[in-house]
């Protein structure tokens, strides 16, 4: 599955990785690709919903804000 | 000895982390204080020489002004 969230917060490429590690913590294979400019972040997942990303993101200390 | 730098790039918590790892590099009894807001680092080292310390957050990748 394809997943796309914005995600506000992310300022430098340490809060990059931070989301990174965060969305492999729900499933270790994900492909995560972010954008600190557009706050964009693409999650290809074949194991995790869509709300186990996003809390996992949001407890890293991010709002996802879509 | 006391030294204040003025440190630009740092933008979040995991700056202000990384920048007081970076100074404990050449000093691990350095007291760190980091203002994210204002960009001062202020440090307080009885080993470490203001080059060194400079040296040791740059090197980091933040970019020391004064």
């Amino acid at each position: 599955m394809q997943y796309q969230f914005t995600v506000d917060g992310m300022t430098c490429g340490h809060c990059e990785r931070a989301v990174v590690h965060a969305v492999r913590q729900v499933d270790t294979d994900a492909i995560v690709k972010v954008d600190l400019e557009t706050k964009q972040v693409n999650v290809s997942s074949d194991k995790a919903a869509r709300d186990a990303i996003a809390n996992a993101i949001q407890e890293e200390g991010y709002k996802v804000l879509a």
